[in-house]
């Protein structure tokens, strides 16, 4: 500390949105830029100088355009001002920030120790508090992936991070949920679940994401048929009325740590089953989720390659649910192909709708997945005998009552009057030979859809006409991809004809029966 | 991709230095922005879209202030605009930036594989390019300092980033450079070694660093004599005449990875030893040096802790040295205190000035470890015999040789007509209680001559009076502290009441014979 320390500026606020990390700005030519020995990008704290008031960490930008920043005022980025709480033109402090107490245990973690309770609380509560950078937060997550991280670490750590963040209380001894690890295109499955469930009377405040890497997520595709960016009081509302609701997850503060980390994960393509763990169980138990289902589709190109890490990564999730108090239920499913028909919003919507109103042309294994998953649900009931779950689900959907319980919820969240349609840039892929289907890349078919306008543009994506082990006959059609700008369907075009993402052979291989559907 | 990257904007320079990291800006309302999906913190590449123009990355911050960027405008931070070379106002396209391809080697090094010199040669390429952002930098640096670098892997990657950056030669077949590890206070033997090598005529070109986290570097000390910043060329020509020189390292592009490496290790405080050699040896080979000599202090507070420790970093200095060609010789010296008396740039001049002055209070030790060291150096002329190079640098400092290099050396890189004095506040530091100095701690004093004010302040820091070994009565003076302004002066007292540094007892403990010096 040097005695320009001592000096205040005149806060400004800079109207550039620096998103999850703070930016404050200062003049090349300020007094305290100069006397600090300060240099760009070095953290600095910026506090209103009176006792009790707020301190905000940031990184420093230097400014050569009074315009932005005048020599003697401190800009803040929109999110940092907006932390501070002080008004502009007030005069505010800017010294050089001390690295968070808790860096220390990344750094005993970087030498291969494993960390205790404290630590992960520590480390948690500096995330949230966003007292660390970009590359404190890169340097946390790939010490504990590269050493992994202990299920007892997980645990703590699963603990730290519903700790520092709001937790949602439904007021009611079962609140059900599920999860997918992802990774399977078309796999909507809990927009099928949920009505059920919530049709048998059990609660399932359901929140989801949008697709980051993939053609469409569940938040995508909802939005076509209702709203799901909905507030916190009117979610509440719904959910106590319909005992479901379809929503996006993104506006409240759940597990803020955990969104923290995502931020620097998905850039990196870190993901290490201890995080994953975590990152799932903590939203959870922060959404209030009392019983959890989770499905963990395996595949040579799903996310999780085989049985054996499928079983570890089971054991993980047992674990930690369990010492967190949570009644949770692990299902390993078939993910060696696409899950119904359509890779893409309107697609994926379309394929669910069939299955709500029994038509025959539904996609039989997005309807059999959800069938199984609602029943493993519904047995989370006392009052279902084991085994029933299922015939219980299949009822609830052949009556109808499902479709009228999605049609209940969507009309609460808010109808969406639009009625997209597939894209009008059509393209059909074709056998390049006879036979059997033997395999569907997962990862070559979402690229496709990606390609395409998914989940950007709704309609865009592809529509499978042939599954594993169908027959096929050369020139017949295998799927379409759908556009809805020429120069999407162009990229996507080119890309399938590299590599179309089917494999057509003799016979469909025998698998090893590595799965329970 | 989709269509919208097809449209272009204007480019606009935005007058914020962000350092070492490139920041593009777009307006909220900017109808790219809004269609590719782009986040905050995201990304993305920046091109003139002419065929071989350049390509920048940089990270999005989003606008909502016309003033800085305009809807149909984007804009880049100051180093990105450089970059690019378009000039404002042309058209220029935008789109999500692919990660770099050499992260899937960092992602192998993650998952604990050992790395290939390609691998080595792709990483540095990339972030020599600024492909790497802070947190991609910060994953492979993690990864590397967790796993450990095996010896081949050091080589490789210190080989890759001589490879990225422009090396200096000097036209001579000895070329000697000398380098300490570092954390001992007042260490300041370059300013000896320098002018007793180059009066002996041997080719010196010394470059050194700025205190970061110490009270004093080189660079810092010797600016009090003479001007330390200096053109390639004009350095060219003082080593030229002088044999030798005392610059900052910080103007060249040498090793120019090393630079960006660093910027991301000191903030995450990580050290280890792979990284650590490649720095330094990167650093040194693209400087030209042909002989170096390396000095590890060793001791309880020092950087490096053990005997243990200091051969395993010797070995790889020297595995990694003889194979990319360069004469290096380890030392192992004592670190168990300060070296000297002084701690802070103008208390070290002080010391170092009285040393050359043959002044017979100057300081003992730290005459005899710049009059070893350099006579290590003087041994790599082949015509000195091995052994007879301590005397031959005694001899020119006692001549009066070296005190006139010295001041030839300044005179040529431009004498600093201020004589600064050593702060006007003072506060004499005494002993508790009667005995013999058993310890000194190196990092309490680095912290209290901080807190005073080095190296900013240049006539701060701490100014010893007892060193080990030393008997002290009760009362008697141990250091005193030195101030230029009062609240630095409160705070290097404060934390000196805390903890003096000082630990006195019956007689000094016997050490381990554990170093050469």
């Amino acid at each position: 500390m040097t005695p320009s320390q001592r000096q205040t500026l005149k806060l400004r606020r800079v109207a550039i949105d620096t998103y999850r990390e703070n930016v404050a700005y200062l003049h090349r030519g300020c007094s305290v830029y100069r006397s600090e020995g300060f240099q760009a990008l070095s953290k600095v704290e910026i506090s209103s100088g009176e006792s009790g008031g707020r301190k905000v960490l940031a990184v420093l930008n230097v400014v050569d355009d009074e315009s932005i920043t005048g020599i003697d005022e401190l800009g803040l980025s929109e999110q940092a001002f907006a932390q501070l709480g002080v008004a502009q033109g007030r005069s505010v402090r800017v010294a050089h920030a001390e690295p968070p107490p808790s860096l220390d245990a990344v750094h005993r973690k970087i030498a291969g120790e494993r960390l205790a309770a404290e630590d992960f609380m520590a480390i948690a509560r500096d995330i949230g508090a966003k007292r660390y950078s970009k590359m404190e937060i890169a340097a946390f997550l790939v010490s504990s992936a590269q050493a992994g991280l202990e299920r007892d670490e997980v645990l703590h750590f699963t603990r730290a991070m519903v700790e520092c963040g709001e937790r949602l209380d439904w007021g009611e001894p079962l609140v059900a949920d599920k999860h997918c690890i992802g990774g399977i295109p078309g796999n909507r499955t809990s927009m099928l679940v949920v009505p059920i469930v919530a049709a048998h009377g059990m609660l399932i405040p359901k929140t989801s994401s949008r697709a980051t890497t993939s053609p469409a997520g569940t938040a995508d595709t909802m939005e076509l048929l209702a709203r799901v960016e909905l507030s916190p009081r009117r979610l509440r509302e719904i959910v106590r009325h319909q005992r479901g609701c379809l929503s996006w997850g993104g506006t409240a503060q759940l597990a803020p740590v955990d969104d923290l980390l995502i931020a620097v994960e998905r850039p990196l393509s870190l993901d290490s089953p201890g995080q994953l763990v975590a990152s799932i169980l903590a939203k959870k138990l922060a959404a209030g989720s009392t019983h959890l289902l989770i499905d963990i589709p395996v595949g040579p190109t799903a996310k999780v390659r085989n049985m054996r890490e499928a079983l570890r990564l089971r054991k993980l999730f047992e674990f930690v649910g369990d010492r967190l108090g949570l009644q949770l239920e692990v299902v390993i499913s078939n993910g060696r192909q696409p899950v119904g028909r359509g890779i893409g919003p309107v697609l994926e919507l379309r394929d669910v709708m069939k299955v709500l109103e029994n038509d025959p042309e539904g996609p039989a294994d997005l309807r059999q997945k959800a069938l199984w998953l609602a029943g493993r649900i519904l047995e989370f009931d006392p009052d279902v005998r084991g085994g029933q779950g299922y015939a219980i689900a299949r009822d609830i959907l052949d009556s109808g009552r499902a479709l009228d319980k999605m049609l209940a919820i969507a009309g609460a969240q808010g109808r969406n009057p639009d009625k997209p349609k597939p894209g009008r840039l059509r393209f059909m892929v074709k056998a390049p030979g006879g036979g059997v289907v033997t395999a569907i890349d997962n990862l070559q078919m979402a690229r496709i859809a990606r390609l395409a306008g998914a989940p950007i543009a709704k309609g865009a994506g592809v529509d499978l006409f042939k599954k594993l082990g169908d027959p096929v006959e050369t020139g017949e059609p295998l799927y379409r991809i759908h556009a809805d700008f020429s120069a999407d369907f162009r990229f996507a075009k080119e890309l399938a004809g590299k590599d179309i993402g089917f494999y057509i052979g003799d016979k469909l291989p025998l698998q090893p029966v590595d799965s329970e559907v």
